[in-house]
């Protein structure tokens, strides 16, 4: 028996991943990517920034039943790995013992997803069909197929299709549809440090490294073969800039002023720099993310974020496990599906939409802030000794999938404003290990979060 | 001697100020209106909904040169009358002694400056070209007349065409273009109050009317025939709403319920609320307003915002008139006109539409609370003894054009944390009128603003 018929916008790993769930849940699905298939021309021209992907989305592949697979080619990064200008190292542990982000490839997710989806026998895929319409009262949408135009019709749509998204740019001309699209200061070039002869990485394996320098950073991610993807965030003009480094010399100087110590392991970053055209950086926030309970959005689609928290592929795998779980709360109505699925996530979406702004600042100014790195190792103190009182926003956000997106900005925000209190004690620097810091926290806690955060 | 030529695409109040501005200039101006000329048809498509023009606005066409014609068709209205659910009235004086608000004809308006504009011997008017596309490296646009299509080349371009401005959403495609455009929870529809057989008002004239009634109002502006033309803004959704309220009996308790007094007045309220589909109310911001110095956004196009602080058009005429001082300061060149234009004017478009969104809480909720009414009185009467210490944020957005909408904003913020220390003083229901609570005002602002605002 078939439930009704979906058509999805796009096969990233989004759009893939809500493929299963809807197949499990005995819909007939059709998939849709507008780019050729990755496991067939050996070409991946999806994004091709590094992933980190973290306990939240993990969690959701559980809760969807996708086995552990996707973690054997992912690299655990325990700590931040900070590079001082001087070439000094210092490490920020990223939550407890134990705890990690994992370094993933954007491709190899996404075709492990493609071959679950396609091992599905409710699900047929289709490569290289660009969307061009959607018909947003009856579900059925046009796709361009070489010269041709293919009409498909279907009960459900969803557009899975990206920070670009085509669905979404076609509703913008819907009654009562409000959509933002914003431009952050900051675009991005990456960058590559080759592997080892022997094939073993240049730079500590398990770990995010960070360049931090104020208004621009370099970061880089370990991959499997040994290389570390790299990516230099720089604003797009002003002093310095994409903009301003324009001269061989100018830029030649840049790097060497302030990545000395990753000078002998990046691949000709200056010829790269002068070569490529820095990719801009955008947030996306829409509302409704559902339209006539015919047509609805996810991932990227309906909540595009910059990536300084690391989580724009796990917030559209807990937009799946959302949906995973409503279609069996409200039986197949899709009457009440649609609405409570935005309402339950388009509070997460901008969440941490705003969590990703804020934290290009703490990667790229407070990570090499001695400051930052005292508060982050009293607030894990404390998280050690009161853990149901006091969860790490970072760790909230990143190792707690129970704890909503919305509710980790929240909390957050309080507990900075107790942390401030914290840092002003007189001579913190020094008495900061003693016991009367953490009875001050408790007590500031406790007024705050009663008892239990 | 022709300094180049212009493309103006927005026949309205804005594009024909705009259109004068650049012919006295010495520019060639081309000025395209996808309507009929209204002059000519007798029939007006333009936004019907009531348009107030303050000191701001006239302020902006002085400085044009554009006399007080305009002046003599528009009503003053010194205060807002304020209708209780009992029918008994209170006033609120919108400024000082002599200080008014006019009521004007948006048709009137409209027609009076596209008069001017095409006496002007550089202007050119053309009607019913509905705008289809701009090239944004050469300001070459295409429009449709008719069946047909038709290029108009440029030197430069200026989309004045209005909130939902095609120029503005060709621009959606462009690189590092910000947008948003936001929709309000509430619609709006038109209502009518008839003239006395004598042609008089049958409401006190020189008046706006606000039956404000928290989470919907119903407003009446007086026009020079003895009509009234009321809005009635209400929640798109919920209860109550234009969505809630479909039965034709449910519509009239809903208006004699609320508005009693103004039954006897209105002319077939229920018919014309059964037969008339809401109509939304939504903000736009975009940034930049300007592309490769070479086309430019102006007036709703650039900033759409909500009407509760009758600021809409006063800010476009003040982006013209800004325009006008930077054509002269840069001695013609627009290399540096556009930047200087949008940063000078970026900010208060910002302004003047959080302004205007939270205007509608004052309009409809506050208005109608008697302490509310007490701290404008308050306001007033310090006002009046420190007019160099304090002006209240409305007379700063109505009636002090040397004031910058975000300054308006920045200062408003600051005397409502003021203003508020003020009403918790203990019984200033009572005492406010004695010289102690003048004091104390008199020392906080100080305290807060030093001697001078």
């Amino acid at each position: 028996m078939t439930r009704g018929k979906f058509t999805v916008a796009g096969g990233g790993p989004v759009g893939s991943l809500l493929a299963i769930v809807l197949a499990r849940h005995g819909y007939k699905v059709d998939l849709f990517e507008g780019r050729p298939d990755s496991r067939v021309t050996d070409i991946y021209q999806g994004k091709s920034i590094n992933i980190a992907l973290s306990d939240r989305g993990w969690h959701s592949l559980q809760q969807i039943g996708i086995g552990p697979d996707a973690k054997e080619q992912a690299i655990p990064m325990t700590h931040r790995a900070i590079h001082d200008v001087d070439g000094s190292l210092s490490e920020i542990p990223y939550g407890k013992e134990g705890d990690a982000i994992w370094s993933v490839s954007r491709s190899g997710i996404n075709q492990q997803l493609l071959d679950v989806a396609e091992s599905e026998p409710n699900v047929q895929t289709f490569f290289e069909h660009r969307l061009v319409d959607v018909d947003f009262e009856t579900a059925a949408a046009v796709f361009s197929v070489g010269g041709d135009k293919v009409t498909v019709e279907a009960d459900y749509l969803f557009g899975a299709d990206g920070a670009s998204s085509k669905v979404r740019r076609l509703a913008h001309d819907l009654p009562r549809f409000s959509y933002s699209q914003t431009y952050m200061p900051q675009s991005y070039i990456e960058l590559n440090i080759p592997a080892n002869a022997d094939g073993s990485h240049r730079l500590e394996k398990n770990a995010l490294h960070i360049w931090p320098r104020k208004d621009f950073m370099l970061i880089a991610l370990p991959n499997p073969d040994g290389t570390f993807t790299c990516t230099l965030f720089m604003n797009h003009s002003g002093d310095p800039s994409f903009e301003s480094l324009q001269e061989r010399a100018d830029v030649e100087r840049f790097f060497n002023d302030n990545f000395g110590d990753a000078m002998e392991h990046l691949e000709d970053p200056v010829d790269t720099f002068m070569a490529k055209t820095a990719a801009p950086l955008f947030l996306v926030q829409v509302f409704p993310w559902s339209f006539n309970n015919k047509v609805g959005l996810i991932g990227d689609a309906a909540h595009a974020i910059v990536p300084f928290y690391g989580q724009g592929m796990n917030c559209g795998f807990e937009d799946c496990a959302e949906l995973n779980r409503l279609i069996e709360a409200h039986e197949h109505d899709w009457t009440k599906i649609f609405p409570a699925y935005e309402s339950a996530r388009k509070p997460n979406g901008d969440a941490i939409a705003e969590l990703s702004k804020r934290n290009f600042v703490e990667m790229s100014d407070l990570s090499g802030d001695k400051r930052f790195q005292l508060q982050k190792k009293i607030e894990a103190k404390f998280h050690d000794a009161y853990p149901e009182l006091w969860t790490p926003l970072y760790s909230m956000v990143t190792f707690s999938p129970e704890v909503p997106y919305s509710e980790a900005l929240r909390v957050g925000d309080e507990q900075k404003a107790v942390m401030d209190r914290i840092m002003q004690l007189p001579d913190i620097e020094n008495t900061w290990n003693e016991q009367i810091v953490m009875d001050q926290l408790y007590e500031l806690a406790t007024a705050t979060f009663g008892e239990r955060q």
